[in-house]
């Protein structure tokens, strides 16, 4: 697993899939059930985790920023500074958010990321 | 799946994964088995292709510079214009060449990508 290498600059899509997620109390939370990546410039813009079976959410995919996923080698997996009120209160999502700027703009406010289309 | 809608900026990492990959003269030469990203910026750098069953390459794994792999909705596949040739051809692939920048800039040369650290 490229994340048992964690000196290497690479990740690989299918280690990132499926692992754990832990808010900063060290409690698992979900895991990451896939990525969205920008067709054309290849970019990885957001982590969707799922929390079926961890907690009662709404929802079964709650989309993230990237940036906001660090893998922790004591962990063993993803640990997000993200509370569960945060996720709760994120932005409604559906399908068609993924073609939706406005959507976008209030995700990375919400999580308090510089949205990447400015950078 | 986000393949099946062309008009998405998006795409998700598992419709790549697992997806047919052809040659320009239509042939089914292989599939997407994981992507390659950079842990700090979340750009996807390579798609690792596998040919098992298709053409007997001296390699399970060829990994290609993202930019190489066009999704074609005709095909519901991605077409690469790479001949076989061209792939048993590329620079020798393990695990440390994640870590090795010289083995990049052949793996780009060969395929005629402009090296993505210098863009």
């Amino acid at each position: 697993m490229s994340t048992a290498h964690p000196n290497h600059l690479f990740i690989s899509s299918d280690d990132v899939e499926g692992t754990a997620v832990y808010d900063f109390q060290d409690n698992k939370i979900g895991q990451v059930d896939h990525l969205m990546i920008n067709k054309i410039t290849g970019h990885v813009h957001y982590a969707v985790l799922s929390f079926g079976g961890f907690l009662s959410f709404a929802h079964n995919h709650y989309p993230i920023p990237w940036q906001k996923l660090k893998f922790d080698t004591s962990l063993d997996g993803f640990r997000v500074d993200i509370g569960e009120a945060q996720l709760r209160d994120a932005p409604e999502f559906s399908d068609d958010s993924w073609s939706n700027r406005t959507w976008e703009r209030n995700v990375h406010t919400h999580y308090e990321i510089p949205p990447y289309w400015l950078s």
